[in-house]
């Protein structure tokens, strides 16, 4: 089975949505026949490659609140992530575009090494500080994975997978997924949002469901049976 | 989409139903989009290599109804095969094992030709009065549509796509397919029977709307919206 995440590495309800969706297939009976296949999905697409000044001085300009509302909020979000055993710096964290880091998770997919990719550059933005536009970074954590230095830093350096992150964003737009993460099951059921581990592994579950085929229909159906009779 | 359609050669509603479904595929707004792959059926794993008499006097003698009313229903399926354009010849048809057969169309399979091997041997059955069984024959038909005769020669000589033809079955077992054709939709929709092609084009358009994600449900989940919103 199937399971398509669309979901970004600057958005704290991906990573946290992430452990939840692995309790969930932890738990899911079928889990050995899951292929998790991470999409590319940026926020903002027209990110600068390293935003100016605090993270919740931002946050407060744009959504018309206080500063410290906003910091009362990143409290909340960082008390949430602990609960998943995260540990979320917004303190450290650096914001900004996220286009490059998006191509890497791609070619760690060519090697088999996609999550763990996904996995540490959620870390390096959320606990690490670290810059995600930032060549040399995400050189340095290509490689920590497991991937060839020499092949990320050619890759960065020209267009590679830049088609299949637009691409993965096109067939978000085609799928109605306006926010991230958005889970979606063989292309025939989606969930978008951070949901606890029991909601998604219902979508585990539902999906899988759905993968039986409904009852043959045989009445009316011209056919030869297997005792030959046609 | 992945339309998988479980069949055996001698199997007159088979080439009946493959007629009806190519008819079906021709009129389905994205036939470009459907990718048909041919499952082994053997209406009989344990026939002789050939049966002896006359096939209407086996049918009578099965089903327990005199000579004359199975030449009867020979004739009633010969009409309805000429009515799409088949010529189906009981009286020269050579009934027989099709294991090989059916092996013959996974190795088509893998040189893009299974749907050429597939057509090629109903017509060897029905039509050409060609034994299923027999090895030279099979190596000719092969040759016929683009095989490499000694890849042929050489595969049924040995036990070569002898699993992929059981797992077929195995898969129909597990998917309660006790007839066919059958035509199975991205394993999610499946339709017993040589049904016209209004009704297998109506299981492709059901098939297809189903690959859509359901409306991705957002409601009551954490996520970050396209404003960065989270």
């Amino acid at each position: 089975m199937d399971v398509e995440i669309w979901s970004d590495i600057a958005c704290p309800w991906c990573y946290i949505g992430k452990r939840r969706f692995e309790a969930a297939l932890e738990r899911f009976e079928h889990g050995d026949e899951v292929q998790v296949t991470w999409r590319s999905f940026e926020l903002d697409p027209t990110a600068p490659a390293e935003r100016e000044g605090e993270r919740a001085a931002r946050l407060a300009e744009k959504y018309g609140i206080t500063v410290e509302r906003a910091r009362e909020m990143e409290r909340q979000m960082t008390e949430t992530a602990a609960g998943e055993g995260l540990e979320f710096r917004f303190d450290l964290a650096r914001s900004g575009a996220t286009f490059d880091a998006h191509r890497l998770i791609h070619l760690a997919g060519q090697h088999g090494l996609q999550d763990a990719m996904k996995e540490r550059l959620l870390r390096a933005y959320f606990t690490d500080g670290e810059l995600m536009s930032d060549r040399g970074t995400l050189i340095r954590l290509g490689a920590e994975v497991g991937l060839d230095e020499d092949e990320v830093r050619e890759m960065l350096a020209g267009e590679r997978f830049a088609d299949q992150v637009r691409s993965d964003e096109r067939t978000a737009a085609q799928f109605g997924i306006s926010a991230v993460p958005t889970f979606v099951v063989d292309r025939a059921l989606g969930v978008s949002g951070a949901h606890p581990p029991e909601a998604l592994l219902e979508l585990l579950r539902e999906g899988w469901a759905r993968r039986e085929p409904a009852p043959v229909v045989v009445g009316g159906g011209e056919a030869c049976g297997a005792d030959g009779n046609c």
